[in-house]
Protein backbone atom coordinates (compact mmCIF):
# COMPACT_ATOMS: atom_id res chain seq x y z
CA UNK A 1 0.00 0.00 0.00
CA UNK A 2 0.55 4.05 -0.27
CA UNK A 3 2.35 5.67 3.17
CA UNK A 4 -0.63 7.72 2.89
CA UNK A 5 -2.98 4.40 2.99
CA UNK A 6 -0.31 2.74 5.85
CA UNK A 7 -0.54 6.54 7.57
CA UNK A 8 -4.63 5.73 7.60
CA UNK A 9 -3.92 2.24 9.33
CA UNK A 10 -2.87 4.52 12.29
CA UNK A 11 -5.37 5.51 14.84
CA UNK A 12 -3.90 9.26 15.28
CA UNK A 13 -5.11 10.59 18.45
CA UNK A 14 -7.23 13.98 18.65
CA UNK A 15 -4.18 16.08 18.68
CA UNK A 16 -2.88 13.82 15.39
CA UNK A 17 -0.24 12.19 16.62
CA UNK A 18 0.91 8.90 17.92
CA UNK A 19 3.77 7.79 20.30
CA UNK A 20 6.72 5.76 18.97
CA UNK A 21 8.73 3.69 20.71
CA UNK A 22 12.24 3.35 19.27
CA UNK A 23 13.89 0.25 20.25
CA UNK A 24 17.93 -0.88 19.51
CA UNK A 25 17.48 -3.73 16.16
CA UNK A 26 20.75 -5.19 17.42
CA UNK A 27 20.40 -5.28 21.35
CA UNK A 28 16.82 -5.15 21.75
CA UNK A 29 17.82 -2.14 23.86
CA UNK A 30 14.63 0.27 24.35
CA UNK A 31 15.98 3.56 23.54
CA UNK A 32 13.17 6.31 23.68
CA UNK A 33 9.91 6.95 22.97
CA UNK A 34 8.53 10.00 21.14
CA UNK A 35 5.30 11.19 19.09
CA UNK A 36 4.90 10.95 15.54
CA UNK A 37 2.22 13.00 12.94
CA UNK A 38 1.43 11.78 9.33
CA UNK A 39 4.39 14.69 8.04
CA UNK A 40 6.90 13.06 10.18
CA UNK A 41 5.71 9.47 9.69
CA UNK A 42 6.17 9.67 5.66
CA UNK A 43 9.35 11.64 6.22
CA UNK A 44 10.42 8.50 8.20
CA UNK A 45 9.46 6.00 5.13
CA UNK A 46 10.84 8.25 2.95
CA UNK A 47 14.53 8.01 4.35
CA UNK A 48 14.50 5.45 6.48
CA UNK A 49 15.84 7.66 8.90
CA UNK A 50 13.77 8.49 12.31
CA UNK A 51 11.67 11.85 12.17
CA UNK A 52 9.11 12.53 14.93
CA UNK A 53 7.17 15.41 15.95
CA UNK A 54 8.37 17.78 18.62
CA UNK A 55 5.36 18.68 21.01
CA UNK A 56 7.81 21.38 22.49
CA UNK A 57 8.47 23.07 19.63
CA UNK A 58 5.91 22.25 18.10
CA UNK A 59 7.72 21.30 14.96
CA UNK A 60 9.11 18.49 12.48
CA UNK A 61 12.23 17.13 14.57
CA UNK A 62 14.74 14.39 12.17
CA UNK A 63 16.09 13.09 15.33
CA UNK A 64 20.41 13.37 15.26
CA UNK A 65 20.34 16.56 13.24
CA UNK A 66 21.53 18.31 15.68
CA UNK A 67 23.99 15.27 16.96
CA UNK A 68 24.56 13.59 14.27
CA UNK A 69 23.20 10.87 16.60
CA UNK A 70 20.75 9.31 13.18
CA UNK A 71 18.77 6.00 13.56
CA UNK A 72 18.37 3.93 10.44
CA UNK A 73 15.05 2.27 10.86
CA UNK A 74 14.90 -1.09 9.99
CA UNK A 75 11.55 -2.21 10.57
CA UNK A 76 8.25 -0.39 11.87
CA UNK A 77 5.59 -2.46 14.07
CA UNK A 78 2.17 -1.79 14.70
CA UNK A 79 0.33 -2.72 17.68
CA UNK A 80 -2.55 -4.45 17.68
CA UNK A 81 -5.12 -1.47 18.23
CA UNK A 82 -3.03 0.57 15.68
CA UNK A 83 -2.34 3.30 17.88
CA UNK A 84 1.11 2.76 19.24
CA UNK A 85 4.44 2.63 16.33
CA UNK A 86 7.76 1.02 17.03
CA UNK A 87 10.64 1.37 15.16
CA UNK A 88 13.49 -1.12 15.29
CA UNK A 89 16.64 0.78 14.13
CA UNK A 90 20.46 1.02 13.91
CA UNK A 91 21.11 3.67 16.75
CA UNK A 92 24.29 5.63 15.67
CA UNK A 93 25.88 7.24 18.69
CA UNK A 94 23.67 7.77 21.52
CA UNK A 95 19.50 8.04 21.80
CA UNK A 96 19.59 10.26 24.50
CA UNK A 97 20.92 14.12 24.74
CA UNK A 98 22.10 12.96 28.35
CA UNK A 99 24.65 11.13 26.68
CA UNK A 100 23.45 7.62 27.50
CA UNK A 101 22.60 5.17 24.78
CA UNK A 102 19.16 4.53 26.22
CA UNK A 103 17.32 7.44 27.80
CA UNK A 104 16.03 4.61 30.08
CA UNK A 105 19.83 4.69 31.95
CA UNK A 106 17.67 4.72 35.27
CA UNK A 107 16.24 2.19 37.19
CA UNK A 108 14.67 2.21 40.56
CA UNK A 109 16.30 -0.03 42.86
CA UNK A 110 16.22 -2.21 45.52
CA UNK A 111 15.19 0.60 47.81
CA UNK A 112 13.10 2.26 45.70
CA UNK A 113 15.71 5.03 44.69
CA UNK A 114 16.90 5.71 41.10
CA UNK A 115 19.77 4.76 39.97
CA UNK A 116 21.53 5.19 37.09
CA UNK A 117 22.33 1.41 35.51
CA UNK A 118 24.82 2.50 32.53
CA UNK A 119 27.62 4.24 31.88
CA UNK A 120 27.25 7.05 29.34
CA UNK A 121 29.05 6.93 25.98
CA UNK A 122 29.20 10.46 25.48
CA UNK A 123 29.77 13.70 27.09
CA UNK A 124 26.80 16.01 25.61
CA UNK A 125 28.67 19.17 26.55
CA UNK A 126 31.33 17.82 23.89
CA UNK A 127 28.23 17.92 20.97
CA UNK A 128 25.64 20.45 22.42
CA UNK A 129 25.95 23.90 23.30
CA UNK A 130 22.88 24.06 25.17
CA UNK A 131 20.10 21.62 26.59
CA UNK A 132 17.92 20.57 23.68
CA UNK A 133 16.54 17.82 22.14
CA UNK A 134 18.47 15.43 20.04
CA UNK B 1 12.68 6.67 48.70
CA UNK B 2 8.79 5.90 49.33
CA UNK B 3 6.62 4.79 46.32
CA UNK B 4 5.05 8.72 46.86
CA UNK B 5 8.08 10.04 46.07
CA UNK B 6 9.49 8.32 43.55
CA UNK B 7 6.00 9.08 41.70
CA UNK B 8 6.84 12.58 42.69
CA UNK B 9 9.93 11.57 40.20
CA UNK B 10 7.58 11.04 37.03
CA UNK B 11 6.61 14.08 35.01
CA UNK B 12 2.56 13.11 35.14
CA UNK B 13 1.03 14.82 31.72
CA UNK B 14 -1.81 17.24 32.05
CA UNK B 15 -4.27 14.24 32.40
CA UNK B 16 -2.02 12.69 35.16
CA UNK B 17 -0.87 9.77 33.13
CA UNK B 18 2.55 8.53 31.39
CA UNK B 19 2.61 6.08 29.25
CA UNK B 20 4.30 2.48 30.30
CA UNK B 21 6.21 0.42 27.61
CA UNK B 22 6.30 -2.91 28.66
CA UNK B 23 8.86 -5.14 27.34
CA UNK B 24 9.96 -8.71 28.16
CA UNK B 25 12.58 -9.11 30.49
CA UNK B 26 13.93 -12.71 29.26
CA UNK B 27 14.07 -11.52 25.36
CA UNK B 28 13.83 -8.22 25.15
CA UNK B 29 10.43 -7.94 23.26
CA UNK B 30 8.57 -5.10 23.18
CA UNK B 31 4.86 -6.19 24.13
CA UNK B 32 2.82 -3.63 24.43
CA UNK B 33 2.20 0.11 25.77
CA UNK B 34 -0.29 1.51 28.02
CA UNK B 35 -0.87 4.20 30.54
CA UNK B 36 -0.64 4.64 33.98
CA UNK B 37 -1.36 7.04 36.82
CA UNK B 38 -0.66 7.36 40.75
CA UNK B 39 -2.77 4.69 41.95
CA UNK B 40 -2.08 2.19 39.23
CA UNK B 41 1.93 3.38 39.56
CA UNK B 42 1.19 2.69 43.28
CA UNK B 43 -0.28 -0.85 43.00
CA UNK B 44 2.15 -1.81 40.74
CA UNK B 45 4.97 -1.47 42.82
CA UNK B 46 2.93 -3.05 45.79
CA UNK B 47 1.88 -6.29 44.12
CA UNK B 48 4.84 -6.22 41.44
CA UNK B 49 2.18 -6.76 38.85
CA UNK B 50 1.79 -4.34 36.16
CA UNK B 51 -1.57 -2.50 36.43
CA UNK B 52 -2.46 0.66 34.17
CA UNK B 53 -5.58 2.90 33.77
CA UNK B 54 -7.53 2.01 31.14
CA UNK B 55 -8.09 5.63 29.77
CA UNK B 56 -11.07 3.64 27.38
CA UNK B 57 -13.14 2.64 30.52
CA UNK B 58 -11.42 5.55 32.65
CA UNK B 59 -10.42 2.99 35.61
CA UNK B 60 -7.91 0.72 37.07
CA UNK B 61 -6.96 -2.18 35.37
CA UNK B 62 -4.68 -4.98 36.83
CA UNK B 63 -2.99 -6.64 33.72
CA UNK B 64 -4.27 -10.54 33.62
CA UNK B 65 -7.05 -10.30 35.81
CA UNK B 66 -9.31 -11.43 33.20
CA UNK B 67 -7.18 -13.83 31.17
CA UNK B 68 -4.72 -14.85 33.87
CA UNK B 69 -1.85 -13.56 31.72
CA UNK B 70 0.10 -11.22 34.49
CA UNK B 71 3.41 -9.32 34.16
CA UNK B 72 5.49 -9.32 36.87
CA UNK B 73 7.92 -6.47 36.78
CA UNK B 74 11.37 -7.30 37.48
CA UNK B 75 12.60 -3.81 36.87
CA UNK B 76 11.20 -0.27 36.43
CA UNK B 77 13.29 2.14 34.36
CA UNK B 78 12.34 6.14 33.73
CA UNK B 79 13.43 8.02 30.99
CA UNK B 80 15.69 11.18 30.78
CA UNK B 81 12.55 13.54 30.99
CA UNK B 82 11.12 11.29 33.11
CA UNK B 83 7.47 11.31 31.51
CA UNK B 84 7.70 7.46 30.19
CA UNK B 85 8.22 4.48 32.13
CA UNK B 86 9.66 1.02 31.31
CA UNK B 87 8.48 -1.69 33.00
CA UNK B 88 10.70 -5.19 32.44
CA UNK B 89 8.53 -7.94 33.07
CA UNK B 90 8.32 -11.54 33.08
CA UNK B 91 5.19 -11.67 30.73
CA UNK B 92 2.32 -15.27 31.87
CA UNK B 93 0.75 -16.39 28.79
CA UNK B 94 0.78 -13.31 26.35
CA UNK B 95 0.47 -9.60 26.29
CA UNK B 96 -1.81 -9.14 23.13
CA UNK B 97 -5.67 -9.97 23.87
CA UNK B 98 -5.39 -10.80 20.03
CA UNK B 99 -3.98 -14.30 21.43
CA UNK B 100 -0.10 -12.96 20.40
CA UNK B 101 2.85 -12.85 22.54
CA UNK B 102 3.21 -8.74 21.87
CA UNK B 103 1.01 -6.35 20.44
CA UNK B 104 2.92 -5.43 18.07
CA UNK B 105 2.69 -8.61 15.82
CA UNK B 106 2.34 -6.22 12.56
CA UNK B 107 5.22 -5.47 10.61
CA UNK B 108 5.74 -3.15 7.53
CA UNK B 109 7.00 -5.40 5.07
CA UNK B 110 8.97 -4.29 1.66
CA UNK B 111 5.92 -3.43 -0.45
CA UNK B 112 4.16 -1.05 2.24
CA UNK B 113 2.01 -3.73 3.40
CA UNK B 114 1.32 -4.57 6.77
CA UNK B 115 2.55 -8.42 7.38
CA UNK B 116 1.68 -10.77 10.75
CA UNK B 117 5.25 -11.00 11.69
CA UNK B 118 4.66 -14.21 14.11
CA UNK B 119 2.39 -16.93 15.23
CA UNK B 120 -0.12 -16.67 18.01
CA UNK B 121 0.16 -18.28 21.44
CA UNK B 122 -3.19 -18.63 22.04
CA UNK B 123 -6.75 -18.35 20.48
CA UNK B 124 -8.56 -15.36 22.29
CA UNK B 125 -11.80 -16.98 21.92
CA UNK B 126 -10.71 -19.54 24.46
CA UNK B 127 -9.99 -16.67 27.11
CA UNK B 128 -12.13 -14.35 26.23
CA UNK B 129 -15.90 -14.28 25.78
CA UNK B 130 -15.96 -10.70 23.79
CA UNK B 131 -12.94 -8.66 22.55
CA UNK B 132 -11.95 -6.84 26.04
CA UNK B 133 -8.96 -5.28 27.42
CA UNK B 134 -6.70 -7.90 28.85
Amino acid sequence: MTTDQLADEIAWNSDGLAPVIVQDAATGDVLMMAWTNREAFRKTIETRESHFFSRSRGMLWHKGATSGHVQQVVEIRLDCDGDVILFRVRQKGAACHEGYASCFFRSVDENGDLRVNRPPVFDPATIYSKRVET
